[in-house]
């Protein structure tokens, strides 16, 4: 074996590759805390990955901190997870595939292609059918409990005892949280949350594990249905977007290999390139199905996703959101007895507003840019908050059990509040003739007037937010919104992160659209002639957008859902503004909150550009060294030996020719992954040296399919001593041409090339063609702007 | 000089890349006709870029083929010119650069971030006004010539002589036409047609001369208000689409060439990376002024143009896109007298489906997609019509007076048949009371009544679209109709492709809408119960659709365009399924009008992906060699001679290390471009061999960047015989890091690399690092998939 394990000598390298001017540009970058100092020899590389133990120690003596002063940030926060691995993006071109590719016809090709159409329709389809089952359960279960508890109100409240009623509604909301709460907390802990966090990660090209299993698509559709029933401050949005892109894994692999089922179908499609394609289209088809937004989900899976514009692809992506909004719409309008009226496209509708009635006004855009800044605020406290106890939970709530008690407990909290504010509201409104409201509640006011505080708290949270959008001004008094506010405010920070499976985007929405209303509310009353065109609905709309681009502070994908959803492209601009000023300002003072909760993960996730104060940084500085490298012939043992090393755990590596003059650095000849080893040694790809090298079993890319994705641990293949001393041939089965770049490519460089192509491995070489190093996705990842300048986090095994 | 001639013999290279197993792989390759055999030394590379006088010779025999059977596509179809250059979309990361960027702090980052944003903001304010005043303008001239044209016909009905209206309609038709054609065939041909193919290539990345500047713009607008007032069948969409990428290419450099202005701000983007970003945003911009669709004006720039993804960008162009439309709904407000009323947000305006009235029924879905595929097959037609009159104009009409005269002919012909049209017509309707016609012609109809016809023909194309979507049931008769689509089709196809600046989107959504109404009504009369629910204005939107997706095939961007316009996203899926089905079938028979144009012009036009069967061709096979290298010290004299070279024309040069082993191929160390030679020559920056190396004046980016984009050519600098003796160090100013593929990369990694990243020059080296050959965007533009598997054009100096 040709491990390289001679440290890369920086006076060796001599003046062929300009080496000899780089000192100087460094020069302006000594206001960087920059941590890795390059010894002599230039060993000492990657101290973070190599000093686990150390860290550990650190973030005891964090914690104390912490709890001391929560305003410092822990520092696992700095570290990269090791423990994340990247998706293949890049297709291993080795002499199998082409040979696949070359036999392949022109109709083979448009076989395929036709093929991939169908399993988008088909992802669209069945997306739009979970959303359909999704609201049908949600509506009745939530329809039943109103019902129940509304009839208990209703007898208690003359009569006297209305404790009854508020231990009811408690007891009701806890026993379906409990249910949501169980199934996810102790089968299936992936399926916690939105899960957009999670497929983020994933269409970033970082493998998350069990994020596309069919098991967590089953717990999430179940566990949604029982939080939102449950009366928690959630929505059920995100969970589509999660449940689209399990979906769209599930369909394009033709199989099921937690059901053991294999339908012998789409087979081409088993790699990891194939897959993120369509779980893309499974995303927008979630985004599309929950709110009715077509161009907003492939928008959305185009934000997160792709960093290669593939126009194909994307049409794919459309005609998946196309369907999936469709099929939602058409069942659910044989559900409501109105086959053919297709206008509920999505899980949530904001109603229409008509450019006529809700018209803006130029000098009403610097209104609405004080909204947005006001929601940039709001958004950050809510991030912050959330952050904090996400911290808390990590380390105090981690059992199973505990988790679920907290679930139910914030249940029944939800519950008393709701009854808290609704009973201590005296905000009554005359029930009108286009009374829209679903379970208006008398409570104690006259005849024919309805509890305005209930409106807001006595309903599922989409129609609270169709409310505060569309009821005519006056419908709710301004301290009735300002407590509602406050209170749905806390509650929604503290529900996100629970372990049962739930989205934030509801709830936010419903904060910014009652403390946008208000904000209506109040200019029309201060202002001359407010009234007139200050319509508290058209605030609610802004304060929504801004609330929710304060908290998830997406931009372009979120400006189209919102005109897509309110059906009215006039207000695109005043949005867009709106969501623009919000991110502005929520960014000065903390992430986004999926971005938080990724960070708290450590995940590896790869921002668009590399930092842009990273100019003075090169791959040399960069990349990963020494390097493990194959021979081409390799012997089965060092295979095995490198394989089995958990202290390094490699997942992919250079294959080299020595230099006869050098015997330290090979030249490289091709890029070998460990699954594609792992393959090998399973099925017992050796050459005997005795014998000719005809016997080597040959290997079709099948083999290599069948076993992907879940490819078994090395640990599982028994490799006989006789065996340890065959040889192995890598030509036919490694890459033989990876990207290459030299060691003086600046981050920048390297960060463009190993994105825009979906990389996992980038190997670094001299001017002679030597393996000097190899990027990853984490020697990228590591570099993020903070306040100080270019920041550098570190690695560690967690 | 390191001049490789030394040809690229396979036999030399070994066995340590593969070389050896990739013969068998080609086996399956015979089928394809691969006219470029490799000799025995590998020579008789490009014999099509050798060949250009035999080309020449093939065309003339050519022609008489063409003119007798003209279904056989003519040679130059075949052709790549040489004469159109890339663009340099990857960075020159020299070292001049990276100092700059070392020496720019954070707050200088952020500053450059926010002129991009306001650059934005300008592109999108100065489109929408340029929208505005087309719009103004147009709807002034064509108001003025139909009042005038009625009064006389109205004068003329009953005392007879309506020869005289006609000639007086067809003399006013002419003159508007032959301002707009003079300005366009004299003075800037490159304002002639919409605009799209032109700004298609542009984004694609290819350089066409004149057509970002400002005189373009000039004639363009000024063209365009002439030929619509002028009463051709054509549109004013497709030129705002060249607008706004004129005014971003102005508006971003902070100068004007023309005028020679320099603001000397936003210097740092003076350079192609930057230009071309927003050039895509000016784009964008201008489809959001032409048809109010800020979303669709996004996905259009992406779909034509970005390879790359780039968040930011995106959000830049979107903001563009908002803005312009703002900007034209804002100023056309305050000219209707209605400020504040945002309801027109685009040039065209398609009225707004209500989806209550107008909704579909799932059984109507196979008959929209009946009509896609009419839509197709019209399309085809006219596309192929379309080709054999440019086929025509290219030989015959190529003098700009002959182009005017044919122009006004057209504009003659066009009053002529719609003057015949309406005269013979006998459709009369009752002129109700919410009669939106705006000159209503009443002609030989009774009291109370119009003529039909006239509604189609007397009118501005946009308002006969509007009249055909929205008009009730039974406004037009289907023998007017039919009559209509007949005429109106050839109209519209013999007017695109007239030396005049128009464009093809509203005459196509005209036709369409016709023949769609038409279906409608056929469709209302022959089922039962048809007239309930085939409404014919939505039939009329889908034939729309239909014939617009068969004639120009974008699917994506038009999809979203038409659902903006609408204002109705219900209609998303079965418009989406029309555009999906017409391209299908006229891709079938022939290409999309704009690629047509586009190939007419033999310009090296990339596609998103490398044609499907194209993995047996390697880097190897594809690449341009010998390649001209510099070493990294050269001779002044060498590089002017090779700068000179007329019958070659470089454009960019690998900088090579001589190695000591072999005196033929040097090891790459770096790549200069012509334009960076012609700088660093014009500046005198050489070293005498006799003084120290410390005289070489200090360049500046700066330099370079005056000098952008009309770099001077090389005979423009004088260079004298003392000179040329003197050195060049070219260390500085050579990108250190060009990005390389080995050899035996297969095509279509090639391609995506180069796609990816937007690349004019892809280094080719051999497993030591030696420069074997070069890609070029010529290189991969030449393979395609015809009707016989992959064909290779040949590259001409045309």
């Amino acid at each position: 074996m040709a491990n390289i394990t001679k440290k890369v000598s920086w006076s060796s390298r001599g003046d062929e590759s300009g080496g000899g001017e780089r000192t100087p540009l460094l020069n302006g970058s000594e206001e960087v805390r920059y941590s890795r100092q390059l010894s002599g020899d230039g060993g000492m590389f990657h101290i973070g990955r190599l000093s686990t133990v150390d860290l550990e120690e650190d973030m005891t003596s964090d914690e104390d901190s912490v709890r001391g002063c929560p305003k410092e940030i822990p520092h696992n926060e700095k570290l990269l997870s090791l423990k994340y691995e990247s998706l293949d993006y890049d297709n291993s071109e080795n002499q199998l595939f082409l040979e696949e590719e070359r036999r392949m016809s022109f109709l083979g090709f448009k076989c395929l292609e036709i093929s991939r159409w169908v399993i988008c329709g088909l992802i669209g389809f069945l997306t739009g059918l979970i959303a359909c089952c999704i609201d049908i359960a949600v509506e009745n279960l939530a329809g039943l409990k109103y019902y129940v508890v509304k009839q208990n109100i209703e007898k208690f409240t003359e009569v006297g005892g209305l404790s009854i009623s508020l231990i009811l509604w408690a007891v009701l909301n806890s026993a379906f949280v409990m249910v949501g709460a169980v199934i996810v907390a102790f089968f299936e802990p992936g399926a916690a949350g939105s899960g957009i966090p999670q497929i983020k990660c994933y269409l970033n090209g970082v493998k998350i594990p069990r994020v596309v299993r069919l098991k967590t698509l089953v717990v999430k559709v179940c566990g949604v249905i029982c939080s939102v029933a449950g009366g928690l401050a959630v929505g059920k949005e995100g969970p589509m977007i999660h449940s689209g892109a399990v979906v769209a894994a599930g369909v394009s692999q033709g199989r099921s290999t937690s059901l053991k089922k294999d339908f012998k179908i789409f087979e081409y499609f088993r790699r990891d390139t194939e897959k993120r394609d369509f779980v893309s289209a499974g995303a927008a088809a979630g985004v599309s199905a929950a709110f009715g937004a077509p161009v907003g989900g492939v928008l959305f899976s185009l934000e997160e996703g792709a960093s290669f514009w593939n126009q194909m692809l994307t049409w794919r992506i459309f005609f998946a959101s196309m369907i999936s909004t469709f099929t939602l719409n058409f069942f659910l309008s044989i559900y409501n007895n109105k086959p053919g009226d297709l206008s509920s496209p999505g899980l949530i509708n904001f109603g229409r507003f008509e450019s006529d009635s809700v018209a803006y006004n130029l000098y009403e855009i610097p209104l609405f840019i004080v909204m947005g800044a006001a929601g940039g605020l709001l958004g950050a406290l809510f991030n912050t908050l959330n952050y904090w106890l996400t911290i808390f939970r990590i380390r105090y709530v981690h059992r199973p059990c505990l988790q679920v008690m907290e679930a139910m407990l914030v249940a029944a909290v939800t519950a008393t509040v709701s009854f808290a504010m609704i009973y201590f509201s005296n905000d009554c409104q005359p029930l009108g003739p286009d009374q829209s409201e679903d379970y208006p509640l008398q409570l104690f006011c006259a005849d024919g007037e309805y509890n305005s505080m209930a409106t807001a708290f006595f309903n599922t949270p989409e129609r609270s937010v169709r409310s505060l959008f569309h009821n005519p001004p006056g419908s709710y008094n301004p301290l009735t919104l300002s407590l509602f506010t406050l209170t749905y405010f806390f509650l929604a920070c503290w529900t996100y992160g629970l372990t049962v499976s739930a989205g934030v985007f509801i709830p936010s929405l419903l904060i910014g659209a009652a403390w946008g209303r208000l904000f209506g509310i109040l200019l029309a009353a201060i202002t001359p002639n407010g009234s007139v065109w200050a319509v508290p609905g058209k605030y609610a709309l802004m304060g929504a957008a801004a609330q929710l681009g304060g908290i998830v502070r997406m931009t372009l994908s979120l400006t189209v859902i919102m005109v897509e959803a309110t059906g009215n492209v006039t207000y695109g601009l005043p949005i867009m503004l709106v969501l623009l000023t919000a991110k502005i300002v929520g960014d000065y003072f903390v992430e986004g909150l999926y971005d938080i909760h990724i960070k708290l993960q450590s995940v590896p996730f790869l921002h668009l550009e590399a930092p842009a104060t990273s100019h003075w940084l090169t791959a040399r500085e960069v990349m990963g060294a020494p390097v493990t490298c194959f021979n081409r012939i390799e012997k089965v043992g060092t295979i095995v030996d490198v394989l089995s090393n958990t202290s390094t755990n490699h997942n992919g590596f250079p294959v080299v020719v020595p230099v006869a003059a050098s015997d330290d650095l090979g030249k490289i000849c091709g890029l070998i992954l460990r699954s594609q080893l792992i393959v090998l040694l399973k099925h017992k790809v050796f050459v005997e040296l005795a014998r000719s090298r005809l016997t080597q079993r040959k290997l079709q890319l099948k083999d290599f399919r069948d076993a992907y994705p879940r490819f078994p641990p090395i640990q599982s293949i028994h490799v006989s001593q006789d065996e340890r001393e065959c040889m192995m041939d890598l030509t036919e089965f490694m890459n033989p041409t990876p990207y290459t770049v030299p060691q003086e490519t600046s981050l920048p460089r390297v960060f463009k090339l190993f994105r825009a192509l979906g990389l996992r491995h980038l190997v670094v070489v001299d001017s002679e063609n030597r393996v000097v190093g190899l990027v990853t996705r984490k020697d990228l990842a590591r570099y993020h702007l903070g306040k100080h300048g270019l920041e550098e986090m570190q690695l560690a095994q967690t």
